[in-house]
């Protein structure tokens, strides 16, 4: 297998390279080449001759060209421009996450077989006026230029796969908690750094009030995920559900509150008090047009897994960033 | 009110045309220029001094910015590439289409004020496992990628309108009938040539059977929903769907042999025996994803009308086009 990661220098990418590595196939096929994709890459990639890194824009068509050769079996589909910053700057946003997502599509399409695409999208789809439990035929109505890109993005993936150009899957992914690292402009930065930067020893003011509800899914469930969506047939995502190639990934339902909680009784009550509270009205203005709550049939019918609860999501990043607690 | 019609040389542009000069004002003030912008001119436009006709590509970024300057206040947007045309040339429906729609947009962007734009949308963004009756909460699962490149343009113009960039409408028309002059490449063409071709003394070998539902409009009521959907103020579209500027537009569902009996009810049996049945696979195929039944709950409720009945719709036609029965 011949595997393109854009966004491979994220958290995320980072992750499911190190991941597939590790596994070795993709598939059920040997990996040959990974080529990880994007603007800039963290120190400390690791050794591995399969591996390769790649800087660049991916909106770009003539970068995209070098970044997706045409013997590409697979690509996964992280590069993108975060909520608030797409919010802030609306051309940016459409360039990279529109645009991005074009030459990505368009450069799959020239590949010598029709490549499988695995799209991370995002809860972000839905917003407005919302059922108290969303399910697979919520239409989705973003209230975010993040959102409105994310969902195009899936249409398109959902026609070039029906015209047979790629073999595309669109993941929904929930809010990913919790991220290491700092605090970045997305807007949903809060749910992880509520439980990261206590456990670190710092204090954190939390922008959103502690009844906030978070639909979260872990780093760990979330490289899983795109494992799975990538090495089901595509008879598994299409035969029920015609041209739709899109599907909202499980999760767990978890206040802020809960989250703080949860953390206090793994890490103690000084980690607790290091959490305060001081609204963001423009955080709050975007979090709020998120769903919380989901009943997911088609995912856990696919195969697809949810976290167990919030307190293993936080032990499995004690565990995985070697957090001393 | 300064006017830019895309597909202006277009059936449905032109006689958008008419009704603006007919009517002398837009919004309640008066209409000082309209521009019709298309790649070709039928002849015999309207000698007025208020109307000005420009040929050329709208997915051309140069000459959108000819064909919408800065001053200008209210865009009907109508150009595109028809279903049949989009599916069997792909690149030609993703350029025009949404290359089409970006252009526009980003056009209108830098108008001194936020034009409003009424958006032609259309039914096929409904396709796949469809409930007997569709309402304003079905999603759109376009099976086409007309239908796709449509529900991406929707989108687009909401986000646009989110932003205060544009004071956007989009309306999903239903099956306009009954169209003059000859067959096209859409696949929808069946449902005007069989009322058409037979008062025009000919014969017509209609490729969909009897049973074939269509969810119907005419030429005079797509008319006025469109010069309604712009007249009706942003509170109107706004207040209560978020930032939803999409409406599925009232119609009614008539059979192909209701059509042909209304038909020969108007124009009398021979006119009646000149429609013969000779199925088209490839055009069943698209036609059958598309939907029959709608309730418009929305859009009745904001002003939009559909027509009483097939008779009416098939006695304006002849009407409005001189023909003799």
């Amino acid at each position: 297998m011949k595997i393109v990661i854009t966004g491979g220098g994220g958290f995320i990418g980072s992750k499911l390279a190190k991941a597939l590595l590790a596994r070795g196939t993709l598939a059920a096929e040997r990996i040959a080449r990974l080529t990880l994709v994007d603007q800039a890459f963290p120190a400390g990639l690791p050794e591995d001759p399969r591996l390769a890194a790649l800087a660049g824009d991916i909106s770009d068509a003539k970068f995209a060209e070098r970044a997706i050769p045409a013997d590409t079996t697979s690509i996964f589909h992280l590069a993108a421009v975060v909520s608030g910053a797409a919010e802030a700057d609306f051309d940016l946003g459409m360039r990279v996450n529109l645009g991005g997502m074009r030459a990505v599509l368009d450069q799959a399409r020239k590949c010598v077989h029709p490549p499988r695409l695995v799209f991370a999208s995002s809860v972000a789809a839905f917003g407005g006026d919302l059922p108290k439990v969303l399910d697979d035929s919520t239409t989705p109505a973003p209230q975010t230029s993040y959102g409105v890109q994310k969902v195009i993005s899936e249409y398109l993936v959902s026609d070039f796969s029906r015209k047979g150009y790629i073999d595309g899957r669109s993941l929904r992914l929930p809010t990913i908690v919790v991220r290491p690292g700092k605090a970045n402009a997305a807007a949903s930065s809060f749910a992880s750094a509520v439980v990261r930067e206590p456990l670190n020893g710092i204090a954190y003011e939390c922008p959103l009030p502690p009844e906030t509800g978070v639909w979260l899914l872990s780093p760990r469930k979330v490289v899983e995920a795109f494992i799975h969506a990538h090495d089901l047939s595509a008879a598994k995502w299409g035969a029920k559900w015609g041209a739709n190639r899109v599907v909202n990934l499980p999760g767990i339902t978890v206040t802020v509150g809960e989250m703080i909680e949860a953390m206090g009784k793994i890490a103690g009550a000084q980690a607790r008090k290091r959490v305060s509270f001081k609204l963001d009205a423009r955080i709050d203005a975007i979090v709020k047009t998120w769903p919380v709550r989901f009943a997911t049939p088609r995912a856990l019918a696919m195969g697809f897994k949810a976290d167990p609860d919030v307190d293993a999501v936080i032990r499995d990043y004690i565990a995985d960033e070697g957090i001393k607690v």
